[in-house]
């Protein structure tokens, strides 16, 4: 990752990252325990080259907020959270997709029964995992706040709303509303709680957990705008402008609905919009406006 | 549901179903909340004659330990559960069932995709009521406790394995141990977390939560037995004894193993070692004592 600000992102994410990666292998079972298959079949899905996005994004907040790396297991929790979304997305009964990062989709390796386990467990040790080691680190009283937090952000109203909704519109005319909509709930709420959960573990004033809440929208939103967009640059969009779709899967897509240079203009606007959410709240805070630069400066 | 006590299981069972039903549905989000679809499978779903004996089972051991219904959240929770496990272990992929409890199951009503994301939604829900009701009912310790022993008895090395190996073993020569691993880790682990998390919503000693601990693994694995038997006997066997499988789905099952009459004298030893487990607790403990018999004098 690299940033347009002088502060080092691609240092700062990869210490993250390496952190993060740590726990995560601490926290999945080992692979030779049986039932071997769903085991191995959860790591291979975790480890398969993430950006780790929201867990970094948890810890920055964490960081920004005082609270030092006590959010680690939050951040993993995120990332479990966020694996299984993707495994249950690719299924064939869902997008049937059979690569994920340029590498087979779990279901491709391990059978669809395992991948909709695989599933389930990552979504079950995420909530373990901020509960069991999340209450050693933050207490009780926040861990059950911070679980409640995530459990919102990804249920029926949630993340998997956002899911359904994205296969109900599957070929059909959609506007700029529906496709924000969508993506609010299929990415913005988990994004957003990413912030939002990093604070709480680090028992930030309300002024500030209100900041983070709006750069979390406004970075999630930019974030799902540029997939989009270089998702339609990269060949796959085929798009077909004006329609609100892409031409692959027929997907409701914001390069779909405005074309791409009004969508990477929309993701820019955002991005600065995170930057001054968070304005003032001082030195701390410059990973978080750095994170909001590299999302629309990404490459994939 | 009848027992062979004095005590009126079947009127208590009824109190207790009514009060569990009125919660599910005033924690499930209405069918005219959008997505509809996704709202409307969740509710087909659980409300779909299901005997609550995880919900009743986790409220007569709250009430035995003195702790009066202020488990009911976490009944709730368990049969929201439940239901997510039914749902994902009849998908296509998985069991490919058409029918659960004569009714079409979710995926035929509402398809795949929608059911995969009905039981990750239900799932989640689960979590968030334990969690939010739960905490304010027993404060967040207890409540944190008692979502920690959930996720453990239901994730990869619980439940979700259970339901691995279960179709692992499909078509395979099996033995008593292996039928026993599968079964306990399938449903015993669910039924035994709610007997605990009953007791320990209530507070109770050690030594009693203890005991609810043994009489929740001898009902657990009694009540899997005779779901075996009766399917046996309702002639969706095709028992091939001997060879551990019935014949249907190539499942294991104890009947396929041990033969019919063979499994329903286990069952019964293990229904009478669950109420010597409990024994010498007192006169709270009639009901548990009650479900123990009822568990293998049911015919459906």
């Amino acid at each position: 990752m690299g940033g347009t600000t002088s502060f080092d992102l691609a240092g700062y994410v990869e210490a993250k990252r390496q952190k993060v990666d740590a726990a995560l292998d601490a926290c999945l079972p080992p692979e030779d325990a049986r039932p071997e298959t769903l085991h191995r079949a959860m790591r291979y899905s975790v480890f398969s080259g993430g950006k780790r996005l929201r867990p970094v994004l948890c810890l920055a907040a964490c960081e920004a907020c005082g609270g030092g790396d006590r959010a680690l297991p939050v951040a993993c929790a995120l990332e479990l959270i966020h694996t299984y979304s993707l495994i249950h997305d690719d299924l064939p009964c869902m997008d049937d997709d059979d690569l994920r990062r340029g590498k087979p989709t779990c279901h491709k390796v391990f059978g669809e029964a395992a991948a909709v386990l695989a599933g389930d467990a990552l979504l079950t040790l995420a909530l373990e995992v901020v509960l069991r080691e999340g209450g050693r680190a933050l207490g009780a009283d926040t861990a059950l706040r911070v679980a409640v937090e995530i459990t919102q952000a990804i249920g029926s109203e949630g993340m998997v709303a956002g899911q359904m909704l994205d296969m109900e519109y599957e070929n059909r005319e959609v506007d700029g509303d529906i496709v924000e909509c969508i993506h609010e709930r299929k990415t913005g709420r988990l994004i957003t709680a990413s912030a939002r959960c990093g604070a709480m573990a680090a028992g930030a004033a309300g002024s500030v957990l209100e900041a983070l809440t709006a750069y979390g929208r406004s970075l999630g939103l930019a974030f799902q705008i540029m997939d989009d967009v270089l998702d339609a640059e990269g060949g796959f969009g085929d798009l077909k402008s004006g329609s609100g779709l892409d031409g692959d899967k027929g997907k409701a897509t914001y390069p779909g609905v405005f074309g791409v240079d009004r969508s990477r203009a929309t993701a820019a606007g955002l991005a600065a919009e995170a930057k001054a959410s968070i304005e003032g709240l001082g030195g701390e805070f410059a990973p978080l406006a750095a994170l909001a630069d590299f999302v629309i400066s990404r490459r994939s």
